[in-house]
C-alpha cells in the first residue's frame, strides 16, 4: 500500500523540507534548544517539523521561537484558539499545506470541535463564528489576500466589531506572521508530522 | 461545550441547507426512491445530506442521482478513486464546504491514504501522485479556475500523459459536475453530514 | 472564401468537439432518443451540436437531456428567457463559444430585443432589465466568479429583490448547470451549429 | 414590444452617452467636421456614436479623429482586418459593449465569415486563425490584462511569428488606443447605434 | 560603476525603445516639429524620451502630441496637478516604468510635495488628499484595473463628490489615455529620461 | 504650503501608525534597547520609525530586532543589496508604502544606482540585473502573489541560475519577512520617516 510506505519513508527522512540543508543531530544542540525540544516531545508528543528545519541554523530557530511564542503564546487580547484560527485563515487563503495540518489540528483541539478546524480550513465563511470573531477573521483574510487595501476602512470594521487598537496590531501581526511561515514552508516544501491527521477528529 | 450543542441541533434541523424548502419525510417518497435512500443508510451509515436537500422535487433528485452515478461510478478510464480526487481538487478551488467534507473522506477511505485527502483539499501541487494523475489534477483545476484557456494545449497535456480522448471527456464532465454543484452547495449553505469528519483518519 | 469553406467543412466533419469519440448515425440511436432528435429538427431546424456530442454514450445522454429539460423547461418562478439569460451571463464570465452562441441566440429570440442577447454576452451590467432580474444576473455572476463567497449575504439581496427560497434554488442550480456545460464544451472544444449566428437579429 | 419601443427611445435621445454633455446640431459644426460626419453618413449609413458623443468639444474630436484613423485606416504592416481584431479582443477582455458592437460588425464584414467576429468577442482562443494572427491576438490580450508584464518575451514570440518591429509598434498602439477608448465608452455608458447589431450576419 | 556606465550608454543609443526603428535627427524634422522639440528644451530641460520615440513617424507624433495637450493641458475643472495625479495612479495599477518616473516626478513637483508623487506610486490609497480628490482616484484606479465594473454606481460616487459630468469625462478620458500610454511605452521597453529622477526630492 | 505643515505635522506626532497605543520615551527603554537605538540615529541618522513603533512591547521589539538583523545583515550567500533588493520587490507586490520608501532608499544607496530602486518599485522586470539575480526577484515576486504555486520547478529555476539550497532558504526566508512586515505596517498605516525620500537620489 503507497500511502503507508511513504509514512515510514517520512519516518527515516533527515529533512523534512527538499533542501538538503545538514540538520544537526538533537544531542548536539546547545543544552537550551535540546531542553526545548524534548519539551517538545513531552507535550505534544513529538518535535514539530518546522523547529526541526529550522534546526540547521541555531539564530534562526531562536528568532523563530522568540517571535511564535510572543504572537502565539504571550498576552493579548485574543484568545489562543482565536490565534490558532487566524493561523488556519491566512494558511488557507495561502494553500499553506504544513500550516493547515498543524495549525488546522490545534483548532479542532482547543475548541473541542472537530468541524470547525475544517471550516477554517475549508471556507471560514461558513464558519458559525461570533461576529467579532468573524470581523477577525475577515480581516485576518483580506490582509493576507489584498494587503494593499487593508486601511482605515478595515482597522474600523475591527474597532466596530469590538476589537482594541492593541488588538488590532496583534490580529495583523499574527496575519503577516502566517503569511511568513507558508511561504517559507511551501517555498521548501516543508512537510507536516503525520501524527497530526488523526488528532482531535471526535 | 458550543460545538457538541452545534451538532445535537443540526441533528433535528429539517433542512441541511439555509433554504426553506419543506422536505418530505423518507416514507412518504416513492419506493424506488425510499428503497435508494435506504441503501445509502445501509452502505454508508446515513443518507448524504445532498440527496436530503434534493428530495424537496422528485426529478431534480432523480436527475441528480442519474449523472451522479454515471460519472462516479459507470465505465470509465478512470478508477473511482481518481474520479474522487478531482471532485476533492475542483471543490478546493472553488472552496466548497460540503463537497470538501464528502469527497475528501472519499479519497482517505478508497486510498487507505489519511494524507492524502487532506493534500487534496489544501494544495493538491504537494501530494505524490503519479505523473498520469497530476496531469489529471492540473487540467481539472485549470478547467475549474480558468475554464477560458483549457484548451488544445491543455488536452494535448493530457494525452502525453497517457490518457486517451474518451478519458478527457470523463476528466472534463466530472470537473464539470463538480463546478456544478459546488456553486449550488455554496449557494444554498449545504451541511455535509457530521459524521463525515472522523472517519478514514487512520 | 475562407469562412464559406470553414462552413462546409464543419458540415462534413463527423464530431463537433475536438475529441475523437465515434458518434452512432441516428437511425442506430434507440428509437426514444431517435425520435427526440428528430423533433429538435423539427421545432429548431437542426439538432444542437451539444446533443450529437453526447450521443456516443446513451446513458450520459439521457442524463443530460434530463436535467436540461429540467432547468430550462420545467416548473419555475423564473421565466424561460430568465433561465436563458443566466445560461447567458455564467457562460460570458466562462467564456464559453458553444453556450453563448446558443443561449444567445435563445434569449434574443425570446425577448424579440435583438441587442439585449448582445449585452448579456458582452457585459451584463448594461443592460436595461428590472432590479429583480438585475439581481438575479448579479447572483449568478458572483457565484461563477467567486464561488466561495456566495453566501448568505447573496441569498439576502436575491430575496430583497422578491426571490423566493425555491426560486433561489432554481438560480443556483441553472448557475451551476451552466459552470458544467461551459467547461465541458470549453474542454472539448465544442463548436456550436453555425445556424444560430443569423438568427434572431431584427 | 419592450425592444422595439426601447429602440425607438434611444432614436430620440439626445446623447449617446450617460453623461449630461450638450451636444451641438450638426449644422452648428465647423465645415470640415460637418462634412467628415455626412461622409460618416454617406459611407457608413449613419454616424457613430462615439463621434456624435465627442462633438461636445471640437479640439477632443479632432484629436481622436486623428488619432483613429492613423491607427486604423494609415499605413501599416498589419491589414485593416487585423486592426479591428486586435480592437474586438482587447474590447472583450475589457468587456466593452460599444467597441465590442461596432468592431465586432467590422470584423464579420471585413472578413466576410459571419462567425469570425463572434468568436474573437466571446473567446478568441477557438478563432481559427493563422499562427501569425493568433500571436498578435495572444499578444493584444495579453497586453491589456496584464500589461507590467508584457516585455522582452513577447515581443519575441511576435518577432518569431514574423512581425517587425514595425509592427510590434502598431499592433501594441492598437491596442493601447482600445484600452484607452474601451475605458471611456464603459466610464460614460456609451450606447452603440442599433444598425450594427443586423448587419453582416449572413 | 554599472550605473554609470547605464547611464552613458543610454546617452548615446539612438532608440529610447527596444524597437529597432530609425529616428531621424532633429535637424531633419519639419519646422514646427523641430520648434516644439526645442521648445521642450528649454522649458524641461531636456526632450522626454516618449517624444523621441515617437518621431520616426510625424503623424504618429503629431496625434499624440495634440491630444496629449488637451488633456493634460486644456481647460477642464480639474487642475494640472490633479490630471497628473491620475496619470500616477493609473501608470501604478499598471506597473508602468516611464509613465511612473515621468509623472511621479510632476507631481512632485507642481506639489512641492516631495512624498506625495511616492505615495501615488506606491499606494494611493496612503496619501492624505481631499475627499474629492479620493474620489477621483479611486475611480480612475477602478477603471484601470476592472473597467467592465465603472458604470453607473461608479459616477454617482463622483458625483456625490462633487464632480460635474463634464468632469467626469475628462477623468475618464485621462485615466483612459494612461491605459493607453502605459501599454505602448511598457510593450516597446521605452526608458524614462534619466534627468527625472533627482528632481523635486526636497 | 500643504507638503511642508504636513512634514512638521509628522514630526510631533506620537505615534508612526495610526493605532492608539502608548509608546515610551526612548530615555525610559532598558539600556541595551536605549543603546540600539541611539546606535541607528548615528549610523542612519534617524531611527527608522518601525522600531518607534515597535517600542511600545520590549518582547516584540527584541523579536523583531533578531529576526531583522539575521536575515538582513546575518551570513548568507546573499549580498546585503540583493536582500535589500528581494524587500523592494516583496513590498512592490504588496504596494507596501513603509517598505517600499525605506528599503527603495536601500538599494538606491547600496548600489549607488539611483534609478535601480525606483525600476524595482515600479516593474522589477525592467531592471537590467544578473540573470541570478533576475532568478532570485522572479522567484520572490512568484511567491509572494501565488505562494501556493511556488513549488519544485521554481526551486529548479533557483538551482539553475546558481543559488544553493541553503540561498532557496534565505530568499524563501526573506520573501516570507517583507510579507509578514509589509502586512503589519499596512494594516498599521505605519509611515516612514521623511529623510528616506531625498536620500541617494544621484
Amino acid at each position: 500500500m503507497p500511502p503507508r510506505s511513504r509514512s515510514r519513508k517520512l519516518a527515516t527522512v533527515k529533512s523534512p523540507t527538499a533542501l538538503k540543508l545538514p540538520l544537526p543531530p538533537r544531542r548536539k544542540l546547545p543544552p537550551d534548544l535540546k531542553k526545548y525540544f524534548d519539551l517538545c516531545d513531552e507535550k505534544i508528543g513529538f518535535l514539530p517539523n518546522v523547529l526541526h528545519a529550522y534546526s540547521f541554523d541555531e539564530t534562526k530557530l531562536r528568532a523563530f521561537i522568540a517571535m511564535y511564542n510572543d504572537l502565539m503564546l504571550g498576552d493579548s487580547e485574543l484568545t489562543k484558539l482565536e490565534r490558532e484560527m487566524i493561523a488556519v485563515v491566512v494558511s488557507a487563503a495561502n494553500r499553506c499545506y504544513y500550516c493547515l495540518v498543524a495549525h488546522g489540528q490545534a483548532v479542532r483541539d482547543m475548541s473541542g470541535d472537530p468541524a470547525l478546524g475544517e471550516m477554517l480550513v475549508m471556507n471560514h465563511r461558513v464558519a458559525k463564528v461570533s461576529k467579532r470573531q468573524r470581523a477577525m477573521l475577515d480581516f485576518a483574510h483580506r490582509l493576507t489576500t489584498t494587503p494593499a487595501e487593508a486601511g482605515e476602512e478595515a482597522r474600523q470594521a475591527l474597532r466596530k466589531a469590538g476589537w482594541s487598537d492593541r488588538a488590532i496590531w496583534d490580529i495583523a501581526a499574527i496575519t503577516g506572521f502566517f503569511n511568513m511561515t507558508n511561504r517559507l514552508a511551501t517555498a521548501t516544501d516543508m512537510m507536516p508530522n503525520e501524527e497530526y491527521h488523526g488528532r482531535s477528529r471526535e
